[in-house]
């Protein structure tokens, strides 16, 4: 069963409509008078995370992501609860977390310690909660025909943090953001006034891309030379195809002016999929547009 | 590190004053005019569940250990969202969610998927949201001196289940408390009003019980003559230090009349830890009080 089977036969089940279908980055619900924004992810060795990566910048990039998925909604954080394996290395875990929380301004809300089964199995989860700041929140669908699609930041650094993580040679400041990501919490609640569509940048520009024009009923248009890449990278198809970005993708009206430093990298219209070119010129989609969960 | 070493470090972090020091069942925190009830927990293989369990069967007990966190706190559920590794048995568990959410009426919020590591590390996770029915919400610290220790149903089934998975004789029953716990959802929202401090049996009684009296600053007695045993049992101090029994353990005041069939097993008093007898007569503590996560 590989990631979208098991996110279809989820579908099946009983559905809160705060889910949205399982199409979005988090549950949006009613609760009391405001709006909660919910969102869990699970992290293991040897998929998310690299055995020898220090569990403090383990720790940090847990919390960074589930934030992400908080600032793609617009919403402040509240607190989180964290599972972790009670390993040799849960120490470091904690020292990190320690130091992301006070970093976000988050507080823990509670936890869960498993013992590591008897293959050793390394596996950290986090649940953040979070406060919506603007209805309706945005969602991944809601894209317009016209829209302009955006990106906060540069794409690919993280990507380029992974192979260095693995032993290339670059930059430390591309490992750092690979190791500790920052979630766009601040740039994420002054957009969401004014975006039709948003969502974090996690598994790849162009397969996140792909996923809104989708949720949107809509085609997306990339031209990737408008695509913003850092100083150290040049290769931008490989750049929009790595993941850990955690920038946020927006949908806005046409003449919009971002609040934010943000890049308009192309734009929505009818039809479906993802259309690439490069100065105009149309560009073949790459075999692969992202990261895929699949074994 | 050991449970409670981690916990100890966690409670050093920056704390949400809805996490209760980290002492209780469940996160309890205003949200919208409401109180909003949130618990989080993670299960592995060979540590919560055999290799050999049918994984609709975990992912039933995966929802009705944490709606039973919140079952604990008087709450109503309001949706879970769940994690899991995308392994062959992926499939069942689906199907045993689907189950366990219909049976529970509790729709499901969102979720993540994890491709399974290298080393096969099957893990699966839950976050239950719920919403207080009664304020305060009750929590383990509040016993006062006088009250009696009641107990909900009867103990030490799913210990006796557990041991019937692993190949020991033994009644159906048994073996389907231990696979398919049950939630005391309906007596947690009854018992709420009433109680001065509640939790659930999820470690072991005796384990539980000495909680109890550590956050309520109090020492526990417990009759083992009076824990009620279902007819399949006659080892009450096997029955009071095994796990999984999801019963909720509550104190009440002298001359409580409990709305749901309940059994005093003990009381509070001045002083510290837990104080055992068997019609009176003393007993000592066993080496063991329950079951704890530990390497």
């Amino acid at each position: 069963m590989n990631e979208a089977e098991f996110i279809a036969a989820l579908r099946a089940l009983p559905l809160h409509l705060g889910a949205r279908g399982l199409l979005d980055d988090a549950a949006v619900l009613p609760f009391g008078g405001e709006s909660l924004v919910l969102t869990h992810d699970m992290i293991a060795e040897d998929v998310h995370f690299l055995g020898s990566d220090d569990r403090a910048n383990v720790a940090w990039k847990l919390v960074a992501v589930n934030l992400s998925d908080l600032a793609a909604k617009g919403a402040e954080p509240v607190g989180v609860l964290i599972g972790a394996s009670l390993t040799r290395s849960a120490r470091d875990f904690v020292t990190g977390l320690h130091v992301a929380l006070a970093h976000f301004d988050t507080p823990l809300l509670g936890g869960d310690t498993i013992a590591p089964g008897e293959n050793g199995c390394e596996v950290f989860s986090c649940t953040a909660l979070g406060r919506a700041t603007h209805l309706p929140v945005p969602s991944r669908a809601g894209a317009k025909p016209g829209d302009g699609l955006w990106v906060t930041g540069t794409i690919g650094d993280a990507g380029a943090g992974l192979a260095i993580a693995r032993g290339a040679q670059g930059p430390a400041e591309l490992l750092e953001r690979y190791l500790r990501p920052t979630p766009r919490l601040a740039e994420g609640r002054a957009l969401a006034p004014h975006v039709h569509a948003m969502m974090d940048v996690s598994d790849g520009l162009l397969i996140d891309a792909s996923r809104m024009a989708q949720a949107s009923g809509l085609a997306a248009e990339i031209d990737l030379s408008l695509v913003p890449l850092s100083p150290h990278l040049s290769d931008v198809m490989a750049a929009a195809t790595a993941g850990d970005d955690y920038e946020l993708l927006f949908a806005a009206p046409p003449g919009f002016e971002p609040p934010v430093p943000a890049t308009r990298i192309g734009g929505f219209i009818d039809g479906a999929g993802l259309r690439l070119s490069d100065k105009g010129a149309p560009v073949p989609l790459p075999p692969r547009l992202g990261y895929l969960h699949e074994r």
